[in-house]
Formats: C-alpha cells, structure tokens, sequence
C-alpha cells in the first residue's frame, strides 16, 4: 500500500495518548473519534440530517447486514453508500466478519460460510470477497476479513484465528491491490486478533503490519472480557503498530474503555452502546448513567444532564422525555439516541483538548471516578 | 362569550370556500389549516423541533390521553402542555370525547363513566371537568365534551345526542366563563353533532350557536359513513354557522375529503392519516397513494414524490427508504411522516392560494381526479 490515500498527521501526544487528524479524499477526521454504528446504512432512530446537526465524522455500516438486505447490487445500483444514504460525511465499512463468527459458522482456509439471520440462506465471505463487496458498497474505508473467535476460547482457538487471519490480510491485501490500482481512492485496514493473551496480540499484530495496512483494527476485544484483561491486551497490540498510523479500537464505546484506550494510543472507536442505550431510555451523563423509566424523573423539569449542551438538553426536560418513554411514544429513541451521541462525541472531545493540553491523566482519572 | 380571545379575518372568498387569519393572543394561524395529531403531546415518530422545520402552526392534543398518562397534574406541574412538550407554537386539545365514545361507557345526563385502556381503572368526565382538565392542560384552544354517536345509529340515538351536546354545551359555557372571568386567555369551541341527518345537524348548529363560542367544532363526521352522505351534513352545519367565526371538521384528513370541506367553507382539520400512514410506509404524493413496500421501489433513485420541496424529498431516494421500510429501521417512519405531513401541509396551502386566486373548483377538479 504506497499510495495510502490516507494520512494520519499527528498534532499532540500526552503519554501515550495522541491527537491527529487523520486526512482522506473526503476530509479530515479529528482524532480520537467515535464512530456510530450504521449497521443497515442509518444510524438506528436518527437520519443522517440529524448526524450533520451532531457532527458526526465518520459512520460505520456493516458489510454483513448490507449484503443481505438490501443486497450489495441495490447500493451500488444507487451509487453507493454516500449516496443511498444522504451522508456525505465519512463513512466505514466492517467486513461482515464480526457479525459472521458469532453465527456459528463453518470456517475453512479459504473462507467462511454462514446463514442469513434473514432468512436462513447460505451465503459465503472470503478475503477477496469481502473486499470486492466493500468496494462495490463505496466506504471511504474498508475491513478486512478476519477470524473473530468469542472470548474465553483456548490459546489453540486464538492461535489459529491469529494465522488464519494473517493469511487472509494478505489476500485482502493483495485482492485490494489491484483494485488500488485501478483507481479506488477506498482505504483499507488490516484488524488483529489475539485474545487477551499479549504474546499473541503482539505477534497478530506484527505478522498484520508485516502486510501494511492504510491504518489497523484492533479487533476481538471488547467481546465479554473484563476490563483488565482487555486493556493489557490492546496495549500490547498498540506498542507495535506504527505510530504514524491510524488505530481503531472495534466495538468499544463505554465512557470508561473508550477513555482508557485513548490512554493507550488509539483514535478511533465504534459501538452500539450510546445508540441502543438510547432506545432503551439509559442515558449518558456527566454524573454518570442515568435511567429515564425511573419514577424520580415523573415531574423533573431538569434535562437529562444540566451539562449538556444538545438541542434534546435544551427543549425537553426530563419529565417530558420520561412519559414518551412510558407510552412508548417512538420519537424518544430518537431524542435520547441524539443526546447520548452528542454527549459521547462531547466526552470524545474532551479526551482531544486534554491531550492537546498535556492534562489526559487528569481527565482520565475524573472519568474513572464516575465511570466504572 | 364576548370577549373572544379568537379573532377570525376574512382574507378572501370564492362560493363557499374561504381563507382567513385566526388571531389568537399567541400569534396567527393562515386558514384553511391542518393540524397534526400529538396525541399524547407529540406528534408520533417526529419531535417538536420537526414540526417547526415543517412549519407546522397548530398541533391537537388528546385530553384523554394525557388525563391518563401522564396524568393532568403532571403536565401543570411541568408549566402546561407548550412547556412539557417543547412547543411554541398553537396547540389544541380535544375534549376526550370522541375517545371515550369508542369504549362503551356509560353515559348519563350528567357525563361520562369509561374505562382507561391503560389499566382498566375507571374514569369520569362531565362537561365541567373536561374544561378544567384542559384548562391545567393549557391549550389555546380547548373543545367542549360532546356525545359522538357511532355511524350508523337510529335517528332516536342521533337526536339524543344532539339534546345531550346541547346541554353539556351550555354547561361547558358556564364553567369556561368562570375560568375568563379569572383571565384565562385560552378559548373553548363548540361542537355539533347530527350524524349524516341533514336536519339534525342545523338543528345541532343551531342550539350551539345559540350558546355561543370562540369557534365551533363539526364532530361526529368522517366515523365510517360514505362522503356522498358526509358531505351534505357537512353544508347543513356550515351554512348555519357564523360567517365570522373559525369551522373545525374534526378527523378528516383525506386529501379528497379535506379540500371538498374547504369548498364548504371549513377552516381547520385535524387527522391521523398522514401520520398513521407515514409509519406505515404509505406515502401522499401527486400522483396519489405510493406503497413504499413495493418492489417496483427497489432500485428506484426518484424521491417520495418529485415534485415535493420537502427535506425527505431532498435527500432520500424511494430505493433507500424502501430499504430501511423492509428491515424495520425506525427512522424511517419518522422520515415517512416529515415527508406526508409536509405533502399535506402544502396541499391545504394550495387549497389557500385557490381560494385566494379566485380558482378553487379548478382546483378540487384537479384533487379529486387524483384522489377518490
């Protein structure tokens, strides 16, 4: 990959803990960034107008779901994600692997086959496959296929999803190549695996920089581990990717992980945490997380947190947003997926300016002192 | 009632079919106009910062509803109905009376016993504390506690009817005269029933007239009954009512069946329709009812409807809100909805601009050759 079309400009570092901007064809992303999940190419109860008011960089839509419905031929025939969405922001596409491995499928050197949550069809993703869809769905950054095994799994488990999934990096790789060479402006990420064990963390993550990636994911954590597993885990993957790369933690968005990873060096994350609390009425705020169901809320004329500055925070009081709650009323999973988005990029944010201010320590342990 | 908060100005007139202004002490409401149904103080799958981008003027709430959930004094302890729901602008509220007739209840000459369908506890409204509780509610305009037979009915249930709105109407007066004398700002309209009996409805806008109120309700209409049996009830009511006073058709909403009533001189309707089937994925467009289930959407990159200005129209193709109607993503009946409430909103400005050019039959010629 020499001509990345990625560029990841480092602008402060406090510890490990950095700042960058990370250039595209399309734009820049301020790092460290959170990603909402997209899975069905919307951000579940909010539009893509809505994510311009919240000034979101970049989207995550998941392969996986994609292929299956609508088809990955309807978003082309479109023209793409950008465009069958509406959302000329950034947008990132997973492989599908994540979601394929915890169907139970079945696995061979080549690739993976599996069945449709749709409707029990058998569909199959190789390395090569997976980037060609991806190609055809137009995120500014692809996945590559990996091996995500569950956790706890044996080091026999892990060791082989950690070979596996270095071969198929480098038939992604090589797959990717030529369409970068055809033209595609697309970047692509290598992910590795490795458990929580650090020696096979280390060696995933080596054997995927071996490849060369346009930036790197941190994949197969975040997957029922404790914290203190995970985090020694992710340090010792990002001791070794290169510095002047982007690294994307997948699937953390819990205020206290995010934070911690971005205490480790990474600068782009993605969960279903602030959208799916949302729905569920479980609201982030700076006092910590609060559940809008509870009968202390009947008649407060507080927001959901006096701290915010979102458009939810400034017109509706928590009272209000408790009885749409309790009558099921569907605008209040939109209302508190967009407050807890805004309030996530807020804490986000925050973790950049404490960087760019030498103070992330300090940041980091109010964090804690709120969030478990 | 002679001090009528409302003041009604005749903008212009062709045959029966008028535009207005209705001055209320919050502001002005261009007539003819339709008003989207917030039942439970929000007007479903949209917010109220929604309903400002449309340019929404007046939205209905139900007094029955919220009598139950959250409860009256929940909403008057959180500063009435435009605080508790974010809404500056004009806000009616409905008696509860069309909803309480449709659960069986017992009436009496003195009100109404029913059931809550929320949990089977038992309730009572009269024509006195229906305007107290829209009073704590705090509306612009409250509506009097009506008998709303179902269609058909025997000519003897429609008179009783007429006689009980009729008492119940002079009641209502009594006690709202009260709530002015105290400086209450809101104001209370009548309403006439007489089922599709054309005598009988006279009759009924006669003795509500005879009353008197800041405007009047035509109720009892739109339940089932065919609009060739409709539509003349309609005229007996509106040739007896003031030239000089505000006409509500309450629960029309069909494009068909609402421009037909603005050339018979209504000026206000509310309806679910284009809410309901928003979240339902049927859309209003100029060329009639669209399906967005319909396979025919698949690929489609046209908007809802081409010749819609709307924000949904704007951005989003046919082919990608068919996508998220199939999966189920619920921001799409948010985005349905914006969508037919902005279609409906422009059609009665239409309606407006007819009757202010001088060229309405022209104009529900063209309506009616797309809409039965």
């Amino acid at each position: 990959m020499d001509d990345n079309p990625l560029r990841y400009e480092p602008v402060a570092a406090d510890g490990a803990a950095r700042a960058g901007l990370l250039w595209t064809p399309r734009g820049v992303i301020a790092t460290p960034c959170f990603m909402p999940v997209g899975t069905r190419a919307t951000v579940r109860a909010v539009d893509s107008a809505d994510l311009e008011r919240l000034g979101i960089q970049v989207v995550l839509a998941n392969t996986y779901h994609l292929m299956l419905r609508p088809g990955v031929e309807v978003v082309a025939q479109l023209g793409g994600l950008h465009a069958f969405s509406g959302w000329d922001g950034h947008i990132l596409t997973d492989s599908g692997g994540f979601q394929v491995f915890s169907l139970e499928p079945k696995v061979d050197d080549d690739g993976v086959t599996f069945r449709s949550t749709y409707d029990g069809s058998s569909h199959r993703l190789t390395p090569e496959t997976a980037v060609a869809i991806q190609a055809d769905l137009g995120a500014d950054i692809q996945m590559v296929l990996d091996v995500c095994p569950p956790l706890p799994s044996s080091t026999q488990v892990v060791r082989r999803a950690v070979d596996r999934t270095a071969d198929w990096a480098a038939r992604a790789a090589d797959a990717f190549a030529e369409r970068r060479r055809e033209g595609s402006t697309q970047a692509l990420f290598g992910i590795c695996q490795g458990g929580v064990d650090e020696a096979l963390r280390a060696e995933s993550a080596e054997r995927t920089v071996a490849v060369g990636f346009d930036g790197y994911g941190i994949g197969g954590l975040s997957v029922g581990e404790p914290r203190h597993q995970m985090l020694p885990a992710l340090a010792a993957a990002t001791a070794v990717l290169p510095a002047d790369q982007a690294r994307y933690l997948m699937g953390v968005g819990d205020p206290r992980g995010l934070v911690e990873a971005v205490g480790l060096g990474v600068d782009m994350f993605d969960c279903v945490l602030p959208t799916r609390f949302g729905r569920h009425g479980t609201i982030l705020t700076s006092a910590g997380r609060v559940n809008l169901r509870n009968a202390v809320h009947l008649t407060s004329d507080e927001p959901l947190d006096p701290s915010c500055g979102c458009a939810v925070c400034a017109r509706y009081s928590r009272g209000y947003l408790r009885h749409l709650r309790m009558v099921n009323e569907p605008t209040v999973a939109r209302l508190c997926t967009l407050h807890n988005l805004h309030w996530l990029g807020e804490l986000v944010g925050d973790a950049r300016a404490a960087v760019l201010d030498g103070r992330f320590e300090a940041f980091r342990a109010e964090v804690a002192a709120v969030w478990e």
